[in-house]
């Protein structure tokens, strides 16, 4: 008991000790930003929108996004924080701020990434675009490797990372290896996600050691010519993955499929290619037109990839029967996976998606 | 192939017919209101505040929330809408605001209450208080029976449900048995639940065909005889499920506790009550003085519990080690379960809860 009250002393004794610290701030820009299939000229955007222009403003602002992108760095602080600024656009009625604008922090914990904290953005102040908070405080000394992913839904114009005034912070040098360029809609962009490292190819990358980029572009994902030629652009691909049955409707489906392969397919013949039937959304559960015409985009999908198939070997089709499971409460609005629906999403995709890259990479 | 030609003209023909038809609609308080313990005067609320009154305001505006509240109804209309009037109060960031003001509907199928569409609230035109749409539309024929949850963190200060200007639309009688009070915290109330009906009240109600009110109050919730007062005014309850150890720090839980039991007791000597020992947070991953405060609240939980077990044979606890699952990602920040954090906490409960209800009731 002596020694309990010890230890307890000593812990009590070092909160005051940290908290009476003073924070030094590093420009995240600084450290080391994973997730940008291409290079881009600011430091938190996913695609570079002054290199490639989309035909669509929406998209253009998708582009310029924070989504999937994270930060990996070491410290030995025993406190970590974050100031960060993004822009004042209000969420949608099925996202929570902090999947919206906000951070999310993992730690490198017995070989596995573990959560550590959220940087929640401020939602009192108009016009809600300057952020400021502790992500995690009070820990343990050594040093420790992050992993710090940024908004899902808001462009990042600056962040920065705020340690002990004493404590160490280096760039991080990237863990994960090959380049899975994940390409979709809301789905994949993670809408109704929780938490910016809570999206299905977050997720997959993280638990895997696979570097992931997100291309989800919520409700603008319809198989079109510009995203084709931007992913054919990407060098030192591994391997694609497409939720691209999402938005588009059968007819368009049938339209642009073998254009927007033959696109990708240009740049890289081996590349395996793998697409997602798309989930069963629940919106279809007494909806009797949207039964009809979500059933006639499954359909399109399977048609087009699979007679695809059979000239290309490295074209897959993973059917998306079970992506939601089966008591229909996977999702935020009938439409958008929670947190709940990726967790289904990814007990049936995982497997069948590492056997096909076993076919490619030798995996561990 | 001519055959479902046929059937998709028919399908698009009612569709245009249906659009074509004007809607009517009725005051949700002409309907069945299930969810409160004790009537209350105005419709929407869970707790009459004119009655019993509290000692912290936000207590009192929690009370006048419409948390746990749902309409039950009948109806052969295609299409159901909704226009509702709320607070204007914004969400917290760790909450969508469909789970905050909006609507979720579920219609019977089969012997099972199956997700149909939410209600979106207004979040383009402040003051954010008025809302108006679609829940869900295009249904086949027939009649269904309608179960629709309210608001989970706003006051709900007028509900008009709308169907087509011909339907049918009346009260439906109440299908849920016994009388199961679950009060608690933020955890309790549904903080990051994506919709109303995804609270673990909700969905260990609905799915297994139990009567539950939410006495969940966010932040509130400390074993203050106030609560026990008014828990001890209920007729007819069958069972209290306590969530009640998040909120209160271990030496607040030390002295509530019995005086709290003792107030609920005296009025209800044989009603079970069972304690959940609260979920281990996920934010003392790395935060040590965290680990060590709810390491105490769990104790101190485990302690009052199980002691007064000894003398109360109608007194239950459950221990949370499984709560969240094992992989850490089961909260939206550490603290409030999502969708995915229900299910585990669901999974791990709801066997244990139905085996101490038998000894009580003959179940199905």
């Amino acid at each position: 008991m002596s020694r309990k009250l010890f230890v307890f002393f000593c812990v009590m004794l070092s909160g005051v000790l940290v908290n009476a610290q003073s924070i030094k701030y590093v420009d995240a820009s600084s450290l080391t930003i994973i997730g940008k299939p291409i290079p881009t000229e600011k430091a938190f955007s996913r695609i570079d929108t002054a290199q490639y222009k989309f035909s669509n403003k929406t998209i253009d602002t998708y582009a310029n996004y924070s989504t999937g992108l994270a930060i990996l760095f070491e410290t030995d602080s025993h406190v970590i924080r974050a100031k960060w600024t993004t822009g004042s656009g209000n969420s949608g009625t099925n996202m929570a701020a902090i999947g919206q604008k906000g951070l999310d922090l993992y730690i490198m914990k017995d070989g596995r990434w573990v959560f550590a904290g959220v940087g929640s953005p401020n939602m009192k102040k108009a016009p809600f675009n300057n952020h400021e908070g502790t992500i995690v405080t009070d820990m343990a000394d050594g040093v420790k490797k992050c992993l710090l992913y940024l908004p899902l839904f808001d462009r990042v114009d600056a962040l920065e990372i705020g340690v002990d005034e004493s404590a160490m912070i280096k760039p991080m040098d990237n863990p994960f290896r090959y380049n899975i360029i994940v390409h979709g809609s809301s789905i994949t962009h993670g809408a109704s996600a929780s938490r910016p490292g809570m999206t299905y190819p977050a997720r997959f990358g993280r638990d895997n050691g696979y570097y992931t980029c997100n291309m989800g572009f919520s409700g603008m994902c319809k198989l079109q010519k510009e995203y084709a030629y931007y992913l054919a652009d990407i060098k030192d691909v591994d391997a694609f993955i497409f939720d691209t049955f999402s938005n588009p409707q059968a007819d368009v489906i049938y339209e642009n499929f073998d254009q927007f392969v033959d696109i990708v397919r240009a740049a890289h013949p081996d590349v395996p290619m793998i697409f997602l039937q798309t989930e069963r959304r629940e919106t279809r559960n007494f909806n009797m037109k949207r039964e009809s015409s979500e059933a006639a985009k499954q359909e399109a999908a399977k048609t087009v990839v699979t007679r695809r198939m059979k000239t290309d070997k490295h074209i897959y089709f993973i059917t998306s029967e079970d992506f939601l499971g089966t008591e229909h409460i996977a999702t935020a609005d009938g439409t958008h996976p929670t947190d709940l629906g990726f967790t289904y999403m990814l007990e049936s995709i995982t497997p069948k998606i590492k056997k096909i890259l076993k076919k490619y990479k030798t995996l561990n």
